[in-house]
């Protein structure tokens, strides 16, 4: 054994650089925790293993939320990205997602660099081996070379390196994400220390040599003309964007999968992990969808100075002489070089169950995960995994209260919510489907939403705040002005509606009403009555949408008045199910496990009924609890 | 066992993307050789495990000298350093070096990039653990996913991932450098091919954050304010430079060093391997010269966008907490926060008298191996290894004649001279004092010694060759003149000698006599004769140097012509040495091993004397061979 030596006393320690890691830590010091990072290798902090992109449905909301709270990932990606895209444009405002293709290589670069410039923070290449652990309180952590360090509060955020196993068609070893070292002392450790534990894969595609694509057979898909954000803070838009490219798998293709299946470490048994449903593998998709003709695939370029190019839609664990016979049946990439096999990886993740809102382990106290290693998959749900870690291990640290997002405030919200309520049975990906709030969860009013709890945590600046609550007094201003204000059937009015197709007005009617109209917007508007100063654009959608969809947005937040009364409906914390007759047994073990905090979360444990509710709403408020466990 | 199966077929085949690895790769796919490059992890190609900087004395010249020959590394440093300075400026030419500090990253980009952009190469991510041998011929090989990839010819340059072991302090670990997977599978096949093996093993310091640094107590060490470029290509200069700093060890640093001497892997015992003498860790530094008071530090930034900064100077093995010690002891870093820690490695290598000065393995036909692999340090070494690889992979590949540099057409022939016909017992260096044919062996005259070369061989394009013949004539004629006019003791003269201390004029001098003043340069006989058109100043400057130093020139070029002769004195390549009476068995025993091709390289093997070679002469030239072996 390498003999151990004292090497630092922090209030926060963040195991991992990854996506999660770098947002815990630099949550943690900018709240003024004195942080320390480790990761195993420094030459891949914020690596991107899969997709060379941020963003999309629900997930490009969370990278918002993020960047309302204080968080980094929107600043990095906005710096960094070679392409910016609003998806569901047609659709309403709460499907709307921003999207970004990222420089893999800048990325990387800016998030380390960003760390770097931290006071506050300390960044080291070490591998932790294990966790310090004092009546039932993680105190620190202990690396290979047998540097003890010491923390009020421990986050780990190790991703798929637990254990990690790559599978390609017939073969598995032991390695990280990308050939890196796996972790294989502290997932043995975290067994050893009684967690329960579950095997959960992940898969890639291979990359091609962009030099070696037939680009006229596929479709370009280029960014946005429109300069676009994912940050609050961002001033300076990259115009100079690369496009991506669309071509389809086909026939020859699913033949292929399909003769070669039994070659397939997913059927073939090989694979106990389990992967995520909604990211399947080529193979996959082929088999459960074997009516569809064909399937995308997106080539998107991995960086301004590479010529890789990543298959989106191409996952698969397939042996490698399929993978190429794979690639050279798809139009466009007959000729296409492949640089990089995909494949599979399969880690150890903790049963996420095992975790209070904040992330805190209720096993070990002042012990965080966030990330991968809570069962998600994804930059972004880790990333915000990673924030609110970060902000709950330097509050404790400091003594101040956990700040939990409930399901109405945010995604995150939603996917903590989830993890820690329902556990998942698979690599836990975010949907829009997933949020029952959709419409009050959106990308427009991340800042609405969550600033102000990013100010009063002290992650947000004054200077952003100010701009904020000016930003919020114009809308607010501008919305009254509308409520307000008539507009008169006049010449000029209903030349402009009738040019719109819009039926003529036969008296005044007030400013939001006619906004009201589908086909009406608020630039109409403006031209009928406008504001007294120019407003900004983000202004101006905020007053339509609020507006336009005030009936439906109200009906949501009626819903969330009823959830909130729930959630202030608090679970005693030492209460003994044991003890409360009546409660069906399924219930009981499920209430047990996972220990709710309040009435609205144990109404979301899958299991337990409103039977079991109502009987334990009333044993609660008859106040008739019968041991509380703890001294 | 993986399922085989049929990858390719190329002409060449290099397992490895270091240093010896691209420039391998870019010459034979250039020269014309469909050419497979693989790698354990495509995002460190070129990945530089220890020092940010490329050049230095000897090391520089090699630069210069792959640059002369159509290589790649010149180019790429040029693109990306962040700072360049010319070392020795005040000495003679044969010891002036150029020296970059590298932006780490970007260098690892754009030569990732160059290889991307080369159609004849195919760049992909594999772990080789097979060569296929048929007949004592290597055919192709096998990577870790099944894939069996065939050529004509194949380089290993496996650097230090062969059974890679990183050592600090008691702590010992199975590990290719910076925590990168290492490569066991192809070490332990490489044994079982019967290749003698040795352990070496180099070590590299802790880099810190430059944040932390107290510059104020440190010396600033600024580049050179004229434009520098390794490469005769290179006509973009980068302008702005970042300077490095020069701080000191002490007597505290040093007392540190003795109490924890014990706990050193290098004393106790742990490591196996042998070091590089002339790149000692600073615990060997403080061991052998402990009279010294202080050793310098230098303080050299990895790149613009990072603060990671590598503490040249204090390359160590002790473990962690002596490192975070003997930081904290040097003036500047008493709050340095370390990044990583040093460490050292420990791996496989070759003894290198089992190959061709071609770098051809004896033993196995059509298989080369370049690098560290061959029992060198340095990326520069490495660099020109991997160069006449690939040349002489792909000549061999396209059955042309072998190419090999002698020692005094280049360093890099020294290099590989060294190499083959003397082994190394310690991970061996490119010096200054290796050359004995120094004075032609310069900075200044890379492509005159070897544009010719580079271009036969169609690594030097048209374009670039014209230039170069353009400025040799410029040379060639402007000496001509300078020997021919005669320059008169007029006034003008005389007053200009007089104003430098030099003696008068009696009578006309001509103008190259008068150069060979110590005290006059060019410039000056430029003022009293000019030439017909202003001359660039690589042609000056090679004008003034070949009439300064002709004498010495000479001197050399008459011992390089014995040599020459002696080289072109070529051993049959049966030669039976067991059949020459009046050999020293010792000597015996070492020709046997060697096979030099010529009487110059076995005059140069130790323990082979005078005595022995004369003998081996009169033998060959009586033409009595004894035995020729092979069919
Ligand atoms: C092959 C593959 C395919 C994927 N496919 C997809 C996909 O299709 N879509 C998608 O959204 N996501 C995908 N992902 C998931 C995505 O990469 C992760 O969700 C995301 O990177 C998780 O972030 P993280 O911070 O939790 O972990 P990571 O980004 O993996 O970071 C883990 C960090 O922990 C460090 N670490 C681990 N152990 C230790 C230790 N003992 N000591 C010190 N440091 C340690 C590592 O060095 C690293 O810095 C894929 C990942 C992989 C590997
Ligand atoms: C800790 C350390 C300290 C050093 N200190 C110094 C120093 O002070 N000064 C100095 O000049 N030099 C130093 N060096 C040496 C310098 O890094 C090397 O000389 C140089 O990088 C060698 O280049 P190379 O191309 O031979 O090998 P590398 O640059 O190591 O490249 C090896 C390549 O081979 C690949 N590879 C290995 N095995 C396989 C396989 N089975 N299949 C496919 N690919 C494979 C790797 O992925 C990599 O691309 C140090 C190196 C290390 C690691």
């Amino acid at each position: 054994m390498v003999k151990k030596f004292e090497a630092g006393t922090f209030d926060v320690i963040v195991v991992g650089a990854g996506h999660a890691g770098v947002e815990a830590g630099l949550a943690a010091a900018r709240m003024g925790a004195k942080t320390l990072m480790l990761t195993i290798n420094l030459d891949m902090v914020a690596f991107m293993p899969c997709n060379p992109s941020v963003g999309g449905p629900a997930k490009g909301i969370v990278v918002r939320e993020i960047d309302a709270l204080g968080g980094q990932m929107g600043r990095t990606i906005d710096k960094t990205h070679i392409q910016m895209r609003m998806l569901n444009t047609g659709k309403g405002p709460a499907v709307r997602a921003l999207r970004a293709q990222a420089d893999k290589v800048l990325y990387q670069q800016d998030m380390k660099e960003t760390i770097e410039n931290e006071p506050n923070i300390t960044l080291l290449q070490a591998m932790v081996e294990e966790l310090i652990i004092e009546d039932g309180e993680c105190t620190g952590v202990v690396s290979k070379t047998g540097a003890v360090y010491r923390a009020k509060t421990t986050i780990i955020t190790a991703g798929t390196f637990l254990r990690g196993e790559v599978i390609i068609g017939d073969l598995k070893y032991s390695s990280g994400p990308n050939n890196q070292q796996p972790s294989i002392g502290l997932a043995d450790h975290l067994r050893g220390l009684g967690f329960d534990i579950v095997r959960f894969k992940t898969g890639t595609p291979p990359r091609v040599n962009s030099q070696t694509i037939d680009y006229s057979k596929t479709e370009i898909q280029p960014g946005d003309d429109v300069p676009r954000a994912f940050s609050y803070e961002t001033t300076e838009f990259i115009t100079d964007q690369l496009p991506c490219w669309l071509t389809y798998t086909n026939e020859v293709t699913h033949t292929i999968i399909d003769e070669n299946l039994h070659r397939s470490a997913m059927y073939s048994g090989m694979i106990k992990g389990t992967g995520p449903r909604y990211c399947p593998s080529i193979e996959d998709k082929v088999v459960r969808f074997n009516d569809k003709p064909r399937h995308q695939i997106f080539l998107e370029p991995e960086g301004r100075n590479t010529k890789e190019v990543y298959v989106q839609g191409l996952s698969t664990s397939l042996p490698e002489d399929v993978q190429q016979k794979l690639l050279a049946s798809i139009p466009g990439l007959e000729k296409a070089q492949m640089m990089r096999a995909g494949y599979a990886i399969e880690y150890d993740a903790i049963v996420p169950t095992q975790l209070w809102p904040t992330l805190e382990t209720k096993k070990i106290k002042n012990l965080y995960t966030a990330g991968q290693i809570n069962g998600t998959s994804g930059y972004e749900e880790a990333a915000g995994q990673g924030l609110m870690a970060g902000i709950n291990a330097a509050r404790r640290a400091f003594n101040q209260e956990e700040v939990i997002l409930s399901r109405s405030d945010a995604y995150i919200g939603v996917l903590i919510d989830d993890l820690v309520t329902k556990g998942t049975n698979e690599p836990y990906r975010l949907l829009t489907s997933r949020a029952e709030y959709r419409l009050l969860l959106r990308h427009d009013n991340a800042d609405l939403r969550l600033k102000d709890i990013g100010f009063n945590i002290g992650l947000v600046s004054n200077e952003s705040y100010d701009r904020f609550n000016g930003k919020k007094e114009l809308i607010d201003a501008e919305i009254n002005r509308l409520k307000a204000v008539m507009i008169k059937p006049d010449q000029k009015t209903q030349d402009l509606l009738a040019d719109i197709g819009s039926s003529q007005l036969k008296d005044g009617i007030r400013g939001s009403d006619l906004l009201r109209r589908p086909e009406i917007t608020y630039n109409h508007i403006k031209e009928l009555s406008p504001a007294d100063a120019d407003l900004p654009f983000e202004v101006e959608e905020q007053v339509e949408i609020q507006i336009k969809y005030e009936g439906y947005i109200e009906k949501s937040l009626q819903q969330v008045d009823k959830l909130k009364k729930m959630e202030n409906k608090k679970i005693p914390e030492g209460i003994d199910y044991d003890a409360i007759t009546g409660i069906a047994s399924e219930a009981r073990q499920k209430l047990r496990d996972v220990r709710p905090l309040s009435i609205a979360q144990a109404s979301r444990i899958s299991g337990v009924n409103p039977a079991d509710i109502s009987i334990l709403l009333v044993y609660i408020e008859q106040g008739k609890i019968a041991k509380v466990s703890g001294q």
